[in-house]
């Protein structure tokens, strides 16, 4: 067994990298690792290896590791497969961990079956922490470390930021950095950890829970390597920040999907639930929920219950946010007397008061902060806002007017505007301010579950 | 009894329309709607009609209806609740129909109701035939009336297309419209009838069915008025053509809202999905399900089974599409070993040959072809082509291959591809070129959960 309960935290503040593997050639996937080190800033020291260069880059490139006069703490090895294994033994002790970018282990059945055991049994034997195969490694804000082998004009890097992410598959893991960084979302360290040899879920659990960088965890996962040590683990974590979670491969086609993919055993998705639920991680359903999650955890915390307010000046969409907030569990309880008293009196006669509030077609900037300030009386934990851009008297005015209202009395207003031209354009500007907009009611309900949770 | 079952076909094909409660200034609701009828381009007859004015922009203003020498097929009335009555009543058997915009009525409570049944009364009376109140009216690319009472900079007006839209609530209508507007998607008819004293779904239904300039139908209810008849419609309607419906006021929180903003009872929920699924309807979940089904029933057709071929080179998104396809009922089914056996004769030993085919970070644009190709060879309805824009050898002309294949083979590909600034750019040429993208594994499946319908 290797030894699974072991610091990590050097993958996370290396002062060494070596690249395994590199080579001058810019099409090449160690080209790209080392230039995305450069472009990270990584302040260490990086060490080029390969027998067939004396130098990359103007850096000097090194026939072996062994050769270099440092102790490395991060090995990127970015070799076939069959030969893999071998370079770990050449690296003896002066590695501490490796991320083994390459593919064509379990995930291709028998053979690579066999080659990951082998990685194993030297890993273990030099005491290096795997990180691998089949992965695309670290990308870090705060340790300046990219590992992920896709240039940044194609997947976009965020910038520092709260939010950290692990995940079993690299495309998802990238996929989602690449939405943040499009959004302007920043994270702290993103892990793709691949086959799992040997780092998994549960040694990034434990060190992002005491990590001071990060503030939000979103966890992929296909399955769990230990059940009982994970649950430790994150019920430990989400005492000191909130843990979102979507688990794939949740049965049939997409059992089978994950085998192929990370060579994952999938298990019975009621049971990882159970676990989730256990250990106080809010589990999502898919992508569309762990993108709302990092949105919308991003800006507000989580809320002390599950009371929603919805006011809104479109009817049919306030509706639709209704039904959206019955289906998940959402409390859109009504309002009292006292307060439907006070907003009839605030509001105009055509305006509906109730829970939704809907200030109708003929709806200013200045009904919706009577509406939130009068409603609020009530004790409600969130608010969606759905703003529909169409009538003539709403001005961008708003936008300062909302957020003002939400900093001054603290609470999470979930903003959703679906439209075409003129509302993205004012969405730009919610987003411009750092305040995500949710552009159809279902996704302002995932947000707003999110936060109940 | 209003005569329900009288044609309604002149509310789309009018030779002249009254605007009651005209206005030459700018703010007003009134002035807009003369503003976008002209906008529009409408050929016919167009009578501002208010007694405070002689002319509003150069046409000239009549004291009253009975004042013009026409008879008047369309009377859009835009005056205060409380006086509607009394201009239908002046109207007298000039008019044929009216669409009343006003507020005010039924959704208001005990008042509006009495103003609504006396409304009622005189169009019976009459024989003028109802659309609203409480409504947006008509926006048609055929006929070129256009009475939504927002300006065009806020809700974009799409262009001549196949899609109908039926809704009661004008919010919805109006916001689906300019989505589809900014997504270059065109429509034939957007009716949003309101608060419904007289035409409602099911008159739209029949006259849709017939409409030749109609494609496709999708329907917002929050309830409908008459069930029996409602389904004898329906079923005429979807021997024709797709009919695509979202029922919202599902329960508790949403029905209550569904009162107050059309004065609909919105009536459980079972009852709806049963109706529709007689009559052939393709129920959606709500409003991503709605937009989802209007963007792919745009480019593809029905088809005729359920087995979806997911072709992915990122592992952890084609594991996500397999949950969210087994989720909704689609069959992701295996491939025959024939299949199985030239797929990975073709293709790098690392790819995984299955379904998903997964065709890794190593994909080059040809590999697509390939997969899609050979896994064809066993019968799939549908292709999900979930592509990630990392890989360095995926490069632009993939687009016009995915294009040009499905083209030649006649068989629905819908593209998955979530991801940030070169993933939209790549995204804005396939909807260039007229096919959508779906930016998540969920609303891909979405799609094709309604292609399977």
């Amino acid at each position: 067994m290797l030894k699974k309960k072991q610091d990590i935290s050097f993958f996370f503040n290396p002062k060494s990298i070596a690249v395994i593997g590199a080579s001058p050639m810019p099409g090449k996937l160690s080209y790209v690792i080392l230039e995305n080190l450069k472009k990270a800033g990584f302040l260490g020291a990086i060490y080029p290896v390969n027998p067939k260069y004396s130098s990359i880059n103007n850096l000097r490139c090194y026939k072996s590791i062994t050769e270099t006069n440092d102790n490395i703490d991060i090995a990127v090895i970015v070799l076939p497969a069959p030969v893999v294994a071998e370079s770990l033994k050449s690296a003896g002790k002066k590695v501490k961990g490796a991320i083994i970018v390459s593919g064509g282990f379990k995930e291709i059945g028998d053979e690579g079956v066999r080659l990951e055991e082998e990685i194993k049994k030297i890993a273990e034997k030099n005491g290096i922490r795997i990180m691998g195969p089949n992965c695309m490694g670290i990308y870090d804000t705060i340790s300046r470390v990219d590992t992920f082998l896709i240039t940044s004009d194609r997947i976009g890097r965020p910038n520092k930021g709260g939010i950290s992410i692990i995940s079993q598959s690299g495309s998802f893991a990238g996929t989602i950095m690449d939405e943040l960084a499009y959004e302007g979302i920043g994270v702290a360290r993103v892990i793709s950890y691949g086959n799992r040899v040997d780092v998994g879920e549960t040694d990034c659990l434990e060190f992002l829970a005491g990590d001071g960088a990060t503030k939000i965890i979103a966890l992929y996962i296909e399955s769990v390597d230990d059940g009982r040590r994970f649950v430790d683990a994150a019920s430990r974590c989400t005492r000191k920040k909130p843990v979102i979670a979507v688990k794939v491969g949740k049965r049939g086609a997409g059992v089978y999907a994950a085998r192929s993919h990370t060579g994952a055993m999938a298990g019975r998705h009621e049971i990882y639930s159970a676990a989730f639920k256990k250990a106080g991680i809010i589990e999502v359903a898919g992508y569309e929920g762990l993108k709302d999650a990092c949105r919308v955890l991003n800006v507000y915390k989580l809320s002390k219950g599950k009371r929603v307010l919805i006011i809104t000046d479109g009817g049919g969409i306030g509706v639709s946010i209704s039904d959206a907030c019955e289906n998940s569990g959402l409390e859109v309880t009504g309002l009292s007397d006292d307060v439907r008293k006070s907003l009839t009196s605030k509001l105009p006669h055509f305006c509906a008061v109730g829970n939704p509030i809907d200030l109708t077609g003929s709806v200013t900037d200045e009904y919706y902060i009577t509406a939130l300030k009068e409603g609020l009386k009530d004790k409600f934990d969130i608010v969606i806002a759905a703003v529909l851009w169409g009538p003539p008297q709403l001005t961008e005015r708003l936008v300062d007017k909302l957020i003002g209202f939400k900093t001054k009395h603290n609470i999470p207003i979930v903003i959703c505007s679906p439209g075409g031209k003129f509302t993205k354009k004012i969405n730009s500007i919610f987003e411009g301010k750092g305040i995500p907009v949710f552009s159809t009611p279902e996704s302002a309900v995932r947000a707003a579950t999110i936060l109940a949770s």
